[in-house]
């Protein structure tokens, strides 16, 4: 997590060569705070998109979708905070295009190269006025060092602004990856290829490097299940979320594929970023105090493991107890066994970081002191092995809070 | 709901005749309070059960299965809360065979008639002595009076006893109906006969009638999705849950069956008792402010129908909402959207009472005054249409305070 007045403004999206942003303050979120966010790739950019499964899709995330898959370079994403512009119907749609077309002219670059993001209320109309004041200022502020003013304009009930870079060299050249997100609430992603996840998140990374399309899609899909799709904070899934990735190739290498020297390394960097992004929105979670990892191994298939750690990342009972720093692993227990995962009573074992819990489906014997000082712990690892395979899926979670409670009873998103 | 000091003794459990019960301290529950419940019935009686479907189900659990398959007559049960007996392994299984082996001949019954029931905390050896000297204490005291001691003995999170009882006249003679039942957490059950619900409640029915045993179990079997698996508190299934009935014959009717001229309206009487029951426990959910009745209507199937009220009842989005008294219906809305149930956005319609809220998709007008007026009570019902279909399920829930999170974080269960 970062504080974002101590560091340099060439960060995030703008950490890599070849892009500007700007974040204004256009009226749209009640607070007054920065709300409208333009990011412009100087050249034509390899474009890769993961979307929400949420039926209710809104309207930016249908829009987006067509683009991606049309597979032509892009220029420029409009993001807006404070209106989520779903179940907005036939209007919500018109504005979305009309919030495209508007950036598109004042850019000069064709629509088609312009996506759109919102996150915020639902089925609030959105106040295509303020809209169109913030994409005009903010063509006009666009600046290399426009990634910090671009991180505060997309955050909502988000406490700390969400960045990430790698710098590495990949076909020849040094090649930068930078990345921002916002996220804090409604955070359950399934994102999936140019498709589905659950919550309002929203993703953006950046390279200077040249990535051909099929590789960038490629790096893309191998990351998602151990960065957004491996985080919850309250199992709600938005109609919003979106993760994008430009490629403008600024940096001048080799084109990277999937079958160039370089791609394993660069993945590997791309999947570094993403995953830091997802982490930060858990330990920014709404009221949330304590990050939690749910490994769960010896499954017999991976959407076993998946079922069962998403399960337990969810659990009320066990999200209270973490907050209460009460190791009462009955809750645990009690969740693998509603998940659907097959597992064996007899044989599943828990514990908590390398405190042994549970043995054979029975109280380890570990004293209730050391049980306890196992998940008071600003990092609790809870580890439970179900006893029937070899699969294994982990899930990143937080503790639920009073704050989540005030955040949610008194704030209206 | 009701207040057990203003009633007769007469209630719940031995509201029937040909039946007595006992609630007794015994030192399990560190309060203090009553913690072991007896019920007998003076004649063997026709007996039918659904248990929870979670995969560590609790011995006792696996126990009672195996006597209600057996399909033969049964005279009591023994009830322990305080201490779940569950994730105990193979002396947790002894444990339960000795609680019944201990009553039975106390009340010098045959082992194989006695049932035995748990819930409190799960993974604590039972402490077997104070179970015995309770089961003794117990048995000294049963009474056809002993009906109210006995809802206090069974309860742990509940501020209140819950009961429900009727009278009707079927088969020839005046036949009575009494339940009783416990639970405030760790609720959503998913009770299937002879099988699984979520959540520890434990719910018992009497009744004086003569029922021919497959007519019992088809009372129960056609009331769960309209009683016990109709109601979430927290999402969490339970390693306990438990639903017996128990069919003595002491009132002297002609035995009903299916195709007893009475048997409808038989059926009709127990299932209410049953909803009254499991109502009662969402209203006594730990914390609660409001109870929410979640109508889905116009879906493709039952499961879908289902699915959508199941995710809607147990978000912490729209849970949270409910307990600021804001409208927020974009929550509803974005529930439905991640459920996985088909629907069509541009028909769907939602109504908070009788009061539009969504209409084909998008925002039906209504000043937001109104829709606040209609959460602000103690009773929201939640009318979602999916618009693709003729099919329907309701579920009963209620709001997630701070006291939730209190009772959750700071009690051990």
């Amino acid at each position: 997590m970062h504080e974002i007045d101590t560091i340099d403004t060439r960060i995030g999206v703008t950490y890599p060569s070849g892009y500007r942003a700007a974040g204004v303050k256009a009226g749209i979120k009640a607070s007054g705070r920065e709300d409208v966010c333009l990011l412009v790739s100087d050249l034509p950019a390899a474009v890769a998109g993961a979307f929400t499964a949420n039926r209710f899709a809104a309207s930016s995330v249908r829009y987006d979708r067509g683009i991606v898959e049309a597979g032509q370079p892009v220029r420029a994403i409009v993001i807006n905070s404070g209106n989520a512009n779903a179940a907005t119907g036939k209007n919500g749609e018109a504005d979305t295009r009309a919030t495209a077309g508007f950036a598109a002219e004042k850019l000069g670059v064709p629509v088609e190269q312009v996506l759109v993001s919102s996150t915020g209320r639902i089925g609030i109309p959105l106040p295509m006025d303020r809209i169109r004041k913030g994409v005009l200022d903010a063509v006009g502020k666009l600046s290399p060092d426009g990634g910090a003013d671009a991180l505060k304009a997309i955050m909502t009930t988000d406490t700390r602004p969400k960045w990430e870079h790698r710098e590495l060299t990949a076909g020849g050249n040094a090649v930068r990856i930078g990345g921002m997100a916002k996220g804090a609430g409604m955070i359950a992603p399934s994102l999936r290829p140019a498709a589905p996840p659950h919550a309002t998140m929203l993703a953006y990374l950046t390279t200077d490097a040249a990535v051909e399309p099929a590789f960038l899609r490629l790096c893309m899909d191998a990351c998602l299940d151990e960065s957004f799709n491996r985080i919850t904070v309250d199992g709600d899934c938005s109609t919003n979320d979106t993760f994008l990735a430009l490629a403008n190739g600024a940096a001048g290498n080799e084109p990277l594929s999937a079958d160039h020297p370089d791609a394993e390394k660069f993945a590997a960097a791309f999947g570094e970023v993403a995953a830091s992004l997802a982490r930060q929105m858990v330990l920014d979670g709404e009221g949330a105090t304590r990050f939690v990892e749910v490994v769960v191994s010896g499954a017999r298939t991976v959407s076993d493991a998946r079922a069962c750690a998403e399960t337990i990342a969810n659990s009320l009972l066990c999200k209270t107890a973490w907050f209460g720093g009460d190791p009462n692993w009955g809750r645990v227990i009690d969740a693998a066994g509603y998940s659907g995962a097959d597992l064996n009573p007899e044989a599943v074992s828990l514990h908590y970081g390398t405190t042994p819990i549970v043995r054979n489906g029975i109280d380890a014997g570990t004293p209730e002191a050391e049980q306890a000082a196992a998940v008071k712990t600003d990092n609790v690892v809870v580890r439970l092995d179900l006893g029937v395979g070899d699969q294994r899926f982990t899930k990143w979670t937080c503790d639920l809070s009073y704050e989540y409670v005030r955040i949610n009873a008194e704030y209206t998103t």
